[in-house]
C-alpha cells in the first residue's frame, strides 16, 4: 500500500489532538460502492480525511482517535481464509495499521461497544456524504438519519480544514505527481484530437493515459465541444472544424491526490479570430490573477481582479460597456463568467468539499455572496503559504442565460445584448493550472503545459 | 438518449402485469453515487430492470405501475432554469417518458404521497442493493431500513427474473455490440502488452478502447499476471517474461448490455511446454461445456461435464488420480477450479444478481448446492432458447488452498500431492466467451477472438 512514512501520520494525529483537546474523534472510513447490483463495485475511493490521518487505502475501516484515554485505534476485519483464496494474502490489519503509527486495532463489529462505553466524552464526526455512513452513524449513535447533519463536530471540522489545507512537502510532491499525470492526458488530447472524432474517443484515450501511469480520474472528464455547458458529462458529439474542445480533467495520484487542468484548443489546425480574441482576454485574465496570488489576499479578491480583466477585453469587443468597477460589483461579468475563479486542490480536487465552504473556503467574517456568480466561488478567504488552489477564468456564452437576462434587460447599462447575438453560439473558453502559494507569492504545479495562442497551435500542428 | 423503440417498452410491462396480475409495481431508479464528496460522482449507472421497463438512464427517476387503476407513471423532476444554465437544455421528462410509451409524470416528491393513497393494494419492489434505495423506501413505506429485505416481492422477482431472462432480438443485437467492443479491448491487450509493461498500462489500454468505442464498462476488470487470484483487481505488478497474463473484462453497450471476456496469453512471445497443457486441458473444458449447450440441459450438468474434463486432463498430468466420476462428484477437481462455469449475462454483466440467484440460477425444486467449489455456480437450472450465458472454465493453482488441502490431507485418493508442488507457481488459466442458447444449441456472441494456442501464439508475435 502507498502510504507516507508513519511519522507523518503520528503527527498529523498529534496536531489534530491538541487543537481538539478532549473527547473521542470517529473517522468513517468509505466502503466499496455499488453500479448495477451488490458485488458490481465502482473503483474504490477511500475517505480522504480518513486518509490524511490514517494513510490505509482500503474499504471497511473505521478510526477512534480518543483524546482522553490516549487510545488510536483501527477498527476492520483481517480477510478470512476463504477471502484469502479468493483475493490472495494480504497482510494483517495489525501490520498495515503499524505502517501508520497504530498500535490497536480491533474487529469491526466492536466498534459500536466502544461507543456505548464512551458514557459522557464527546462524540466528534465529519459530515458523512455516502449514504451507508449515514447509517452507520445512525445505528452507532442511536440517532435517525435525519438528526446527523446537526451533530457533526464543528470544531473536528475546522481541526481538520486547519491542518490539510496547509500542503506540506511531501504532499506537494504527491499533487505534483497527479499534476504532470494530468499534464500528459492533456498533451495527448491536444496533440490525437481530429476532426470527425467523437468526444468519447477523445476520452477514451485521455482515462486510459491516466491508468496507463497508475493514475486514476480525481473528477469525471469535461471533453466537449460545447465548452458554454459548465456542468458537461456528455461525450457523443463530432469534433467538427471550426468548434473548440474544452477538456476539464485531471488525475490522482497512486496516493490519491488530485490534479486538474483545463485547455481549449481549436479542432482546426488554428483558432478563428474570434476564437482568438475571446481566449486572449480568458488568457489575461488568468495571467492577472496568478499575478495577484500571494499569502494575505483575499481570493475573492483575485476572482474579482480577474472578473473586471474578462470585463475589460469583453469592453474592447463592445460586449460591455459602462464604468466596468461597477459592472463588476453589480455582478453584470456574471453573464460571461457564471462560476467561481478557483478552488482549494488536495486529497480531493474540490478540497475538503465534503467538510463544507464555509469552512474551507470561508470565515466568520467573510461570508459567501448569495449573488449570481459569486455564489459559486468555493473559496473566497485569504490565501496562506501551503495552499494548493487552481485559477480557472472563463468566458462561456450560454444561450439560455442571454435570453434570461436579456428579456429581463438586466444589466443593461453594462451589456450591449445587441452586439451579443454574434457572439450567441460561440461555445465557451476557459483555461486552468494549479498553484501552491509560496512565502513570496505562488509557484505552478507541475511540469509546463502549452497555454499560449501560438504553443497552442503549434500542437494541433498549425 | 439511447432506447428501443417505445412499443419494446409498453409490450415488456404488459406482459409483467399479466404475471402480476394485480397491485402496485414500484421501481426505483438509480441515483447518483458519491465518491470522495457528494458532487464527486462514479459515473452514472441506472438500475437493470428500471432500465428494462422504463428505458430511462438518467438519475433521480422511480416508476409505479398501478395494474388496479390502470395507471403508469414516472417521477422525477425536470430541470430547473439555473440546472439549465449549468448543464445546457434537456427535453423535458414528460417528453422522455413518452419516449418509452408512459403518458404520465409527477414531481417526485408526489410519489410519497401516491404510496400513501395505495391503501390495502399490495405494493411490490425489487431488493434495494444501494444504501439510498433501501432509505427511500423505508421512509416510504414507514419500515425500518432492516425490515426492507423481508419485504421485497417475490411474486415480482420472479416475474422479472422470467422475462429479463429471455433475451429478444433487440436485446442480443446490443449484447453483440456489448461483446464486439470487448472484443476489440481483449485485441488491444493481446497486441500491445509487452514484456517490463505493469498491469495498469494494460488496464488504461482496455479501459481506452472501451470508451473510444462508445462503451462503458461492464465490470472492474481483472488484468493480472496472477490468475490464480480469482477476485484481484490490483494491476501493479510488471509483465515479466514467462507469466502469463489472465484478462477478464468486458464493456457495456451505450444501451448499457453487457459483454465478458477471458483470455490468458504469454507474456513473452509463446508459451511454456506446462502452461500448453494446462491452456490445452481448460480449453478442451471449454470446448466440452460448449457442444452440450442446448435448451432442456441443466447448467449444473454442464458445469459438472467441464470438471469432468479438466480432471481428465489433470489426471493425464498426473496431478489427479483415482475413478473420476467419484472425484467429480465429492468435489475433488475443486482444488483446481474453485468458481463456476459460467452466469447469465444481459442488462448486468451477472445478470440480476441482485434479484437472488436462488430466482435467476436455481429452482425450487434445483437448489444451489453448499458444497465447495459448487456454491459458486451461479447458473444451476436447466436453460431455455433465449438465455444469455458465459461459459469460463479454468484451472487455477492457489497456494493457501492447496496447503489448507494438503494439511487436512482432503480428498488425497484423486489428488497428488507431491506432484502438485511443481505446479505451486504456476498461477492460473481461464478462458471465457458469451453465448446465446439458440432453440437447436448456441450461438457464440459476437466477432471471433483468437482462443486457440496458435492463434494467441501468432499475435502475440511468435
Amino acid at each position: 500500500m502507498n502510504t507516507f512514512p508513519k511519522e507523518t501520520y503520528i503527527e498529523r494525529r498529534n496536531r489534530l489532538k491538541q487543537k481538539m483537546g478532549s473527547g473521542i474523534l470517529l473517522f468513517l472510513g468509505n466502503e466499496e460502492s455499488s453500479s448495477n447490483f451488490k458485488d458490481n463495485w465502482y473503483p474504490f475511493r477511500q475517505d480522504s480525511s480518513f486518509l490524511y490521518f490514517f494513510g490505509l487505502d482500503m474499504p471497511g475501516l473505521a478510526a477512534i482517535i480518543d483524546i482522553d484515554q490516549g487510545q488510536e485505534i483501527i477498527f476492520g476485519d483481517n480477510l478470512t481464509t476463504v477471502e484469502v483464496i479468493w483475493q490472495g494474502a494480504h497482510p494483517p490489519l495489525s501490520e498495515l495499521a503499524e505502517s501508520v503509527g497504530i498500535k490497536t486495532t480491533h474487529p469491526k463489529n466492536e466498534l459500536p461497544k466502544f461507543l456505548e462505553k464512551a458514557g459522557n466524552q464527546q462524540i466528534h464526526f465529519l459530515p458523512p456524504y455516502r449514504p451507508e455512513n449515514s447509517q452507520k452513524l445512525a445505528e452507532w449513535l442511536h440517532l435517525s438519519i435525519q438528526e446527523i447533519p446537526s451533530r457533526v463536530s464543528v470544531p473536528l471540522i475546522k481541526a481538520v480544514v486547519a491542518l490539510r489545507s496547509i500542503k506540506s512537502e511531501e504532499e506537494i510532491r504527491e499533487i505534483n505527481k497527479a499534476v504532470n499525470i494530468s499534464v500528459s492526458m492533456h498533451k495527448k488530447a491536444m496533440h490525437e484530437a481530429k476532426p470527425g472524432m467523437k468526444e468519447y474517443q477523445l476520452l477514451g484515450l485521455v482515462i486510459g493515459e491516466a491508468l496507463a501511469q497508475g493514475g486514476h480520474l480525481s473528477f469525471a472528464p469535461i471533453i466537449t465541444i460545447n465548452g458554454q455547458i459548465l456542468h458537461n458529462h456528455n461525450y457523443s458529439n463530432t469534433l467538427t472544424p471550426g468548434k473548440m474542445v474544452l477538456g476539464d480533467f485531471g488525475a490522482e495520484s497512486a496516493m490519491r491526490y488530485a490534479g486538474d487542468i483545463t485547455r481549449t484548443f481549436p479542432v482546426g489546425p488554428e483558432f478563428s479570430p474570434v476564437q482568438k480574441e475571446i481566449y486572449q482576454i480568458v488568457f489575461h485574465a488568468y495571467q492577472t490573477a496568478v499575478a495577484a496570488l500571494k499569502p494575505g489576499i483575499r481570493f475573492k479578491d483575485v476572482h474579482l481582479l480577474a472578473c473586471k480583466k474578462l470585463a475589460e477585453g469583453l469592453k474592447d469587443l463592445g460586449l460591455m460597456k459602462g464604468n466596468l468597477d461597477d459592472a463588476v460589483s453589480q455582478g453584470a461579468h456574471a453573464l460571461f463568467f457564471q462560476c467561481g475563479l478557483g478552488h482549494m486542490m488536495g486529497l480531493d480536487v474540490h478540497d475538503m468539499e465534503d467538510l463544507g465552504e464555509e469552512y474551507v473556503g470561508y470565515t466568520e467574517e467573510l461570508k459567501k455572496s448569495k449573488e449570481f456568480g459569486l455564489r459559486s466561488l468555493r473559496l473566497g478567504k485569504e490565501l496562506e503559504a501551503g495552499y494548493v488552489i487552481t485559477i480557472e477564468p472563463g468566458i462561456y456564452f450560454i444561450p439560455q442565460l442571454i435570453d434570461q437576462w436579456q428579456a429581463e434587460n438586466l444589466h443593461s447599462e453594462f451589456i450591449n445584448y445587441d452586439k451579443l447575438a454574434e457572439y450567441r453560439n460561440f461555445g465557451g473558453i476557459r483555461v486552468e493550472d494549479g498553484y501552491l502559494i509560496t512565502e513570496s507569492g505562488s509557484k505552478i504545479l507541475g511540469d509546463p503545459l502549452e497555454i499560449e495562442i501560438s504553443d497552442v497551435e503549434r500542437i494541433r500542428g498549425k
